[in-house]
């Protein structure tokens, strides 16, 4: 499908796309590219350049960890290249970067887009699989706590860290050394979920912007209620503390999907 | 969670066992045992007969093709075990079979059960990704068909298979040979959904019995008229062709998924 031709003066001009990348994170360092090792990025902006026939320094709007994977990052660069057709444009990197990461959509931004700094709220979604039984389609994709947990008291626990809040205790200690880390939670909701018939668990974090681990340690925190070993209460205490040791264990990577960034509407050409 | 105990009586004759029992297919070379070759009967009977000490002879309720998944395939097999706490005994089959194949649930069934003769209906579920982008998450376990589908007309076209036929034409042609090709498909239905957050199309079928790559035709079938290249009407020319050749291509096997087997509620003890 031919994408509208932008105008003349544009093209001549510095142009700004965004991708929408998803990609399975067990066989990546992480999102942020790192000289030596295979990171999401870096593979990214390898395929833009033999693409586009120039080096290419990409923004993504989400850093994510080693293991973590992506259904919706959204990735920016600029061009100077005459992108005809956006979607013959996005099939070709995914060919390129493939099979680990597929560009979902590319997009013409305005000039100046940042998909770090225009990015309105984003979401992550963090899997649980329950009980006696192991995940197996689900196995990469999902925390396998091995007991049921109870959804009441983490709903309940999960409503106290929505809202604007110091997260130093959910945040990797060093990461957060002489930073700000004031952080507005949006929304957080907990449901049962069967994706390819495996009963799991998933928790659904919005927010304008996280601290570094900040999803992973949340659900640490909030599995220890599930599984009865802390009041729901006890999360304003891991709060109050500012430190990280206050709270529940770092949750593994496997199980966190950055699905979706949202952004102004404008800043779509 | 321990199971209420059975009788005395019933401990010392042969008891019969059933496990619901999910598997990645890409590891196999199909259910069924073979000589020297990785299937998911061999290595259940190689860890049944470590946990039990004797050996033991199974019968699954389907037998699946190499690299075709299962989430609900049932396997029965006799023995004079005394098996107290059939979790625990699940969840010993499960650590020695890992990680591709995990035992669901292990039920206790009447003498003489097989979970291939009782079965009263078996359900597969086959996934496509339709359109411009590759599947990621759903890669191994979704057949990418690079094209949008109208799926109003297969649907048009499934109701034709509905019913009792002769589905000689949906049959890999030597396993036909002078057999009964008579079948009765209860239901196809087709829909849409977002496991995992991408997008796929999933057509559900469930008959009493089918033969070898049945489904997988059939699926092959309905996508050449969901790509327009057929109408629905020629569903019925395939049928009365009694011909394989007649019929589309056998969908690939990543695709399809035993989704489960039903039995009559007085076979469990």
């Amino acid at each position: 499908m031919p994408e509208p031709r932008s105008d003349a003066a544009m093209r001549d001009a510095h142009q700004a796309i965004a991708l929408t990348v998803a990609y399975e994170g067990s066989t990546f360092a992480g999102f942020a590219r790192q000289e030596g090792l295979e990171t999401v990025q870096g593979r990214l902006e390898e395929a833009l350049g033999t693409v586009l026939g120039h080096r290419v320094q990409t923004v993504g709007a989400g850093r994510t960890d080693s293991g973590v994977h992506a259904l919706g990052q959204v990735v920016s660069f600029e061009t100077t290249a005459d992108l005809d057709d956006l979607a013959v444009f996005g099939r070709s990197i995914t060919a390129l970067a493939a099979p680990d990461i597929v560009v979902r959509q590319a997009r013409r931004a305005r000039p100046g887009f940042s998909a770090r700094f225009d990015a309105l709220a984003r979401e992550y979604r963090y899997r649980l699989s329950a009980g006696g039984v192991p995940p197996l389609f689900l196995a990469g994709l999902s925390w396998w706590v091995k007991r049921e947990l109870d959804l009441d008291t983490m709903r309940e626990a999960s409503r106290l860290l929505v809202g604007e809040h110091d997260f130093r205790s959910f945040c990797v200690a060093e990461s957060a050394e002489g930073k700000r880390t004031i952080r507005r939670i949006d929304a957080i909701e907990i449901s049962e979920e069967r994706p390819l018939g495996e009963r799991c668990v998933v928790l659904r974090v919005v927010g304008n912007a996280f601290l570094h681990s900040m999803v992973r340690v949340m659900v640490g925190t909030l599995v220890e209620v599930g599984r009865g070993r802390r009041e729901p209460s006890w999360v304003c205490d891991v709060l109050e503390a500012r430190n990280r040791a206050a709270a529940g264990q770092t949750a593994p990577a496997r199980g966190l999907t950055l699905w979706s960034v949202a952004y102004p509407d404008d800043v779509w050409i």
